[in-house]
């Protein structure tokens, strides 16, 4: 792997890069607008919560790990619609003649708890709670569960796969197959905040500074005349240190070249730091590409490992007695292959000083103004949660903390790097059952006595 | 629903909308960087063919849609280095002296061959052939798949679904459960392509011109004192048609709260359009609603079914004696849920006038440059496929088609309805027995005797 001698990622000019996360207003579901109009007709103004949790964990899950907090953040710091889109919204005719005046001084003025991001959570717990007038809080949906939705998704896919390869480098690959530019771009900062160690996304390095990292491709090799050249030539030009690519003929035989190549080149100060196998069995070949490196004075050269990789696959088939160094995750990391979605909500618990309730089939949900609490036992290892109202006296750390009062953060962002170091002691903490990706272990989430009772309140008040 | 009485999606005031997908030329994989950097080293820029094509179908695939050109085409005709891109780059300290100077100069050259959208196609069929210097062959891999792998992924998952339920009306509401926005977006324009009737997605109408479609949310209902509260006063907001959420306590207390209020409102010219169905078992509860609506004078008022719906439910459950005019489809339309990617690749298949083939395990190619060849049987179904040399003289209707020359599209893109059409002729020539999304069903594409001889070649050429 070309990993990161240079830290130019971070470098100033970053910042007059093109923004890439559209802010458009219009990026929303058409209900949302119909609604908005319908409260302003009503003057329905007063204040809501909304909160957004999971309602399941999926199959494959013991715990997720909350990530696109600060995407939404700066979508409702900025969150305006420009005079074009009002004038397009007008010219479908679907609006009263109040609405683009209403729009034109649109903003989020309201008040948001969260986890942090890297924080580990279950089902039935607010992840993100809203709290702003109804048209706001109503408004602001739809983005809301795209953008902490799918960080969500990657981060917790990705800190399975921290856990099932301890100690080994994790780079994500995936941005080819994910599921459009925007979801490459964020998967990359997902993962690197669960623990991978960089990725091979070029824009989402310049945009948070997450260390890139590369080797080469197939087609490189195939371009060239024989496969020692293109080995040769890649070398050549990266002196200071490449990474191999040799299984695009015959595994074996590639190392052979490898190890022929390196003691040519070694005497001229050039640096061949790793070969990558992409396919066949893939702890089978890395022991005797490890033995015919080994025997043959490349003892310094690593091995990197990459092709349809998960979580499952690093745990079963690598454990400790197979020598690779790293491994590269693409498509099921970036699309969480095996749970690629969650079964999210983000739900209006309380309007106008009332808490609320949904009690459809399947999908009800519990009312009011609600915090998360967490104990501990004596080694700082998760014990249970509770989830009570927001006025409960519960002892336990709170996970909801806020993040933004009247439509402003109450904090610069933090550094990527500490969002990692305290999500990595988030990891730290679950018990160690749940390193095992293939076992579903069941943690407990209490509902307190007084939410409970407050919902069969409501129940009965609302029909 | 909502529907589309007015078709102010395809105002003139659209085009002056901000442009939402990033054409960031760092949107690509730091290998790709790499290897350019390579080519020039050694002068490397002869002409080379790279083909993307799909390696395995998905275990519950029968057939895939072909989608995304359009965009692939837009990226590779405005793909250049800014200047702000080209010195973050050379801050990295990664890349040789001869790369910025390169880079400021770049341009996509090239000819692109492929299958039109909508196009039907399998396993083992190039549907993206370039024809570029090997540089820019090359660097174009990483967005090329990222933009078809996705809209392909949707069409093909939108396909299952309008064969599922024919004659049915199909809405996209996945915005909020894509991966990001851009796959929301992609998303809508993908199954508008495949024979969705429009989308919730208020940015996809307004760029692609797709009709949009929405109902009301839980909370709407929630936040008012009384479910009958909130559809009326939904109902006054929007008098030329609604369409009322009625599972936010009990369907069918909500069914008949409808019926009472289309009494009270009919006269006043104020119209309800139907009702949706969001939980609980949809078949059964859409056959009692209908009765409850068709025995109070309702029989004008739709029926519109959502939740967890996917192509599979839609043929078991929703026979033609549930009496369901359309649905609406999220989650496993926008992330594919039961095949969340494909198995496809972007291969070097020539260069500088040689064939070339990759070898490896399980991920062998086949060399040279390719034509895809489809013959009919006499009623228009398909027959057979031939995947052959392009020089090679075949029979039958040729997939690939010249799109784009020296960098420029040949032609103006088609309007998005023609593209629909298209698509559903396609549909339409497939075999019935595709059309049961539980059944997998074999189709032949043969490789031509040319081209398995090629392949035997150019395996003893390479090492």
């Amino acid at each position: 792997m070309s990993s990161t001698s240079h830290s130019a990622e971070s470098h100033p000019v970053a910042a007059n890069l093109e923004r890439v996360l559209p802010r458009s207003a219009l990026l929303t579901d058409l209900y949302q607008l119909t609604m908005l109009d319908a409260y302003l007709a009503q003057g329905m103004l007063d204040q809501a919560v909304f909160e957004f949790f999971v309602r399941r964990m999926p199959e494959n899950r013991s715990f997720l790990m909350a990530a696109g907090l600060e995407q939404l953040l700066d979508f409702l710091e900025n969150l305006t619609f420009s005079a074009t889109e009002i004038e397009w919204l007008a010219a479908t005719g679907r609006f009263s003649d109040r609405l683009p005046e209403y729009l034109s001084e649109f903003r989020f003025r309201g008040d948001v708890y969260a986890m942090p991001e890297g924080t580990t959570f279950f089902a039935d717990e607010p992840a993100v709670q809203i709290v702003a007038s109804l048209p706001e809080a109503q408004f602001i949906e739809t983005r809301l569960i795209n953008l902490i939705h799918y960080q969500t998704l990657v981060a917790s896919k990705a800190a399975r796969c921290v856990l099932a390869a301890p100690g080994k480098l994790l780079v994500d690959f995936g941005l080819r197959r994910a599921h459009g530019a925007e979801a490459g771009l964020l998967a990359a900062r997902a993962a690197f905040i669960a623990g991978f160690s960089g990725t091979s996304n070029v824009l989402a390095s310049a945009q948070f500074g997450i260390p890139m990292y590369g080797t080469m491709a197939h087609s490189f090799v195939q371009a060239h005349a024989s496969e020692v050249d293109a080995f040769e030539q890649f070398a050549r030009t990266f002196p200071a240190g490449t990474t191999l690519l040799i299984d695009t003929y015959d595994t074996v035989a590639g190392a052979r070249r490898v190890t022929e190549l390196v003691a040519k080149l070694r005497p001229l100060g050039i640096n061949i730091r790793a070969v990558r196998l992409d396919s066949g069995d893939l702890a089978t070949l890395a022991r005797r590409v490890r033995e015919i490196l080994d025997g043959n004075g490349c003892e310094d050269v690593g091995i990197f490992c990459s092709g349809s990789l998960n979580e499952y696959i690093l745990a079963q088939q690598f454990g400790d007695d197979v020598p690779v160094d790293g491994f590269g995750i693409g498509t099921h990391l970036d699309v969480s292959a095996d749970a690629p979605y969650l079964d999210c909500a983000y739900k209006i618990e309380e309007y106008a000083g009332m808490a609320r309730r949904k009690r459809s089939t399947g999908k009800s949900t519990w009312p009011g103004r609600k915090q998360v609490y967490r104990e501990f036992d004596a080694g700082g290892g998760l014990r249970n949660d509770l989830v009570a109202l927001a006025d409960e006296q519960a002892t336990g750390r709170s996970l909801l903390e806020p993040v933004m009062r009247g439509g402003k953060r109450v904090a610069a962002p933090l550094p990527l790097s500490e969002v990692r170091a305290y999500a990595a002691a988030e990891l730290a903490a679950l018990p160690e059952t749940m390193h095992d990706p293939s076992v579903r272990i069941a943690y407990p989430v209490e509902i307190s006595a007084l939410l409970q009772a407050l919902a069969t309140r409501v129940d009965h008040a609302f029909a």
